[in-house]
């Protein structure tokens, strides 16, 4: 008994010294200057620090309980670069060039000869009608560990042609340190972009730590096949879901069934998904990255083709949403800054 | 310093007691006759329990890492019953009964008329037509949070015809406790069913422990809308996953992406799921409830209409699955039992 009695002293001494360590590592957490260190202590900072803290506080007005802590990430423009052209696109390229040797035909065939001739500008000339057959031809015809295996591959080595670093160098510092701060405060965070959904997810939790689950994007119809007794997932060369614009709220319904508190854009494609994330009832925080740094990223907003940030951009002055000026607002752009 | 010494020291006991209460704790925890305390001590039972054991023990041969556990169920007959009929058709045609006053047009047209004059049987008479009749009038033509609060208001207070429960009273106790189980050790558990994904959402976190995220099922086609300057998403009578057979894998890649290690299901809807999860490498675990118990639940399996098992069950047996009998390896089947 008295073993007993002393075990249970020490036990209650123990729990008193844990909480308090507890309470003096969360509060250390909390500091803003040590959770966001890549932001300026400006506006945008402040106004996200603000949110967590009157979302997440016990006793809060406006508190959500942790279930319905989502949050939901644009990919292209928001978490990583974008520009010359959505780095999804540069992987199609890449493939066509890798797969000529196994299509002859293509020497012949539009729009595939243009890019064999190395003649990108009559490639481009097609539009988006040249795009969606290399999008086709290199996307779908295979099943999805087979793809899966090319994306890993190519985003081990390929790199931007204009900066020389890896794809996933290219990365935004300040956004990974506010992944890591939300989910730090009980957040959950989904990926929700027009991008491919199986070519973000070989990589996005090494990268950002979002989970396959996590990660809603465009996808091809499947199709469930037997093949030497092995069962395999097809890709069709059919669109499923093009998780942009209208349809990203579609595609946060159908994958994540809850609505978001919390949505992060950087362009109009953007927009219905700020607007579905902002007219739930409670707290709810919406931001745009807007690209303004041309020394140390781009600049560029309403005219430019990739990342095309007009409507989105008047509709958040309209509504008070944060505007994050990479100028600015961020102290570092890239991990390697 | 003297100070920041005995501090120290009492850090270090402290941990030092925490590890062993934490030991302690996780052995109680592994202890099976606590954790599954409704299943009998038969083969499916140790089966699991080894399964679980020798995936999360660490320096296992087969370890898994935490991400990678995932454990999908049926929702139909696996987790909750679905005698006479899938419960889900009960709620639509209820919600006949319910809208049959705003459509006088009904009491004229096939096959609702037959529902207005409470002839079941001419409605049974029309199949599968008549059926997606209904679906299409009671599923789609609102939006999705008019849907849901529908569904809250129905599984609140509609009872079983037969044994006079609510619906989520009809839940497998057994199940209840292994979704448990999994998640302690690290699991996390997906509702992968035919059944509507929108039907299920409403509930499955109460009954379950299954937030919306985690629920993959058939699903229409949504579109996006404003009314009134507010954001809605209104439900198609378009089909845009019908969850069940070949496309249960499919639904599995859509919204998990990754494949599952374990896989519960008890019919022959379930069967590619269960060959999709026990095709990947590693240790993998499958599992069919078959009914077995006239007496407390009900008994049937090749056929049945409903909840039809014969080829999954003769898989089952060639590949050694683990094969529950209801009668002879659960205690209990319904909470309330």
């Amino acid at each position: 008994m008295q073993n007993h009695d002393v075990m249970k002293t020490k036990l209650i001494r123990c729990f008193v010294l844990l909480i308090c360590l507890f309470m003096a590592v969360r509060q250390t957490a909390a500091a803003p200057g040590d959770a966001l260190p890549s932001w300026n202590d400006t506006a945008p900072k402040k106004a996200i620090v603000a949110f967590v803290e009157k979302v997440t506080k016990d006793g809060s007005p406006e508190f959500v309980p942790v279930p319905e802590r989502i949050a939901v990430f644009d990919n292209d423009g928001t978490l990583w670069a974008e520009q010359p052209t959505y780095f999804q696109i540069q992987f199609a390229l890449d493939r066509v060039t890798a797969l000529a040797p196994q299509h002859p035909e293509w020497k012949t065939t539009e729009p595939f000869n243009h890019l064999v001739a190395g003649n990108t500008k009559a490639f481009m000339a097609g539009g988006e009608k040249s795009l969606m057959a290399v999008m086709a031809a290199t996307h779908a015809g295979m099943t999805t560990e087979e793809f899966s295996k090319t994306v890993s591959d190519w985003i081990a080595t390929a790199k931007h042609p204009k900066l020389g670093r890896l794809y996933t160098d290219l990365v935004y510092q300040p956004m990974l340190e506010l992944l890591a701060y939300l989910r730090a405060y009980g957040f959950k965070t989904f990926i929700v972009s027009g991008g491919g959904i199986e070519f973000m997810r070989p990589w996005a939790e090494r990268i950002y730590g979002i989970p396959p689950e996590q990660v809603v994007g465009s996808s091809l119809k499947l199709k469930f096949e037997m093949r030497d007794g092995k069962p395999v997932l097809l890709k069709l060369p059919e669109v499923n879901l093009i998780d942009d614009k209208e349809d990203k709220p579609v595609g946060i319904q159908l994958h994540i069934g809850r609505r978001p508190i919390a949505a992060f854009g950087n362009s109009d494609g953007d927009l219905q998904m700020l607007q579905w994330t902002t007219a739930g009832s409670g707290a709810r925080f919406a931001l745009i990255v807007h690209h303004t740094d041309a020394k140390r990223e781009w600049d560029y907003d309403r005219k430019s083709p990739v990342g095309h940030l007009d409507k989105a951009w008047d509709e958040a002055i309209t509504k008070g949403w944060t505007v994050v000026s990479m100028k600015d607002d961020w102290k570092r752009i890239f991990p390697f800054h």
